[in-house]
């Protein structure tokens, strides 16, 4: 297919690569910031745009890789209500787009994107949704030329499953650093913990994570988490999590095997 | 070396396979659940003990993997005060042997023990600690045999180590098991994730993970922060911790890329 992105960040990075692999062909490169747009663009062998006014009508998808807050002003100035338009947001609802745009749409991956970092893309789900049996149907073709996991979804369960990616992504990742920052005041390397991050991903998508469940919180351990509780200091931040997730691990646990 | 291991639960079977898989020899196994005792002596080729009474003193190290609120009792009936007896124990300072065991010490594994998964036992971490140099460097020797990363740890350190390792292993793990839960209630497959895990768990040893933190709470994207506590309702225990979890992000995080 012919693609616009309007864009020029991570996930139009990432996105544009994916595609182009594919077969595709990206017409334009639009963005607000001449450097990663010319980039952008030469990398993908595309027009760079730098604003909106110029764009050719001539694609099959324009894809808004935008932060979500600025997706509505993109949509604003947008010329062709007709065009199959999508934003990539896992939180933006539909209605993000007016009306009009008939064939509007989402198409959101479900991974995270960082700089120069490659990505299976086939094996990463693409959620997908539109306002018109025909663009659903065209979003899906262009979704299953990049992964071998589309679904179909509405904007809220869409949200949904952006909240659980939030945590199993975002705050699985934070507490690592949490975890690092603990190691690294002890003088010890953040290292040591790399076999237990891999191995608690591994046993997760092995086997239902309740069932990979271990720790003191789970085996009702009081003496062991008061130690934890102890040196995290009452009252710190970090020791308001422990208790948090410790409970919540208590409160969620069948009996202990 | 010639090995007694008293226990026979997950870490004594796991490290009963690692000892002999690397040429060492376990003498007897003894734990009070006959029927686990008797299975782990039959796969280690070792004699099952019922009690501790008719342990051998031909052992070059006894290892007690017991709960942690055991150990202590054990080492009260233990005969040979002079032997090398070592607790597996992240969270149990050596104290709690008597003064009198002249060569106690701990041989602590890193790594999440569940069921019969094999682990990559030469990748798992051990931390050793021990009362004499003569038991220390015992103990060395022995580590290194299973082991490519052996690290000598007083028992303060080793307790900030298993703190780090609760935070990324049961903590991430139970993460895990709270985006299951919000997917199952959306009629979502909890494999949705699992490349998304997968992917989460290879940037943070790729790269310190402080880094590779994305997501509304890194980004101070408090519109997406207000949806997703609204999908979680008000003051749930799930709310709290996902509040907390972000404001911990917002504050450790340096100028967003």
């Amino acid at each position: 297919m012919k693609i616009v992105l309007i864009g020029s960040g991570n996930i139009a990075s990432h996105l544009g690569k994916a595609l182009t692999e594919n077969g595709h062909r990206i017409l334009q490169v639009c963005g607000r910031n001449p450097k990663t747009t010319a980039a952008l663009a030469r990398r993908l062998k595309a027009e760079p745009l730098a604003g909106i006014t110029s764009l050719t009508d001539k694609a099959d998808v324009y894809i808004v890789a935008v932060p979500d807050r600025e997706i509505s002003a993109v949509a604003a100035t947008f010329p062709f209500t007709e065009k199959t338009i999508v934003h990539t947001s896992g939180s933006v609802a539909l209605d993000v787009f007016p009306v009009s745009f008939v064939n509007a749409g989402c198409f959101y991956p479900l991974q995270t994107f960082t700089g120069g970092k490659n990505v299976k893309y086939r094996e990463v789900p693409v959620c997908i949704e539109a306002r018109s049996e025909e663009a659903t149907s065209r979003l899906r073709r262009l979704a299953k030329t990049v992964s071998g996991k589309v679904i179909e979804l509405e904007s809220e369960k869409r949200l949904w499953l952006h909240l659980a990616a939030v945590i199993v992504n975002n705050f699985t990742n934070h507490l690592f650093t949490l975890a690092g920052n603990i190691l690294e005041r002890q003088g010890l390397e953040f290292e040591l913990l790399h076999p237990l991050i891999r191995e608690t991903a591994r046993k997760a998508t092995a086997m239902p994570p309740s069932e990979a469940q271990t720790g003191p919180a789970r085996r009702g351990d009081a003496e062991t988490i008061r130690k934890h509780l102890q040196l995290l200091g009452q009252g710190s931040k970090n020791a308001d999590i422990y208790r948090l997730i410790s409970e919540s691990i208590e409160s969620s646990g069948g009996p202990v095997l």
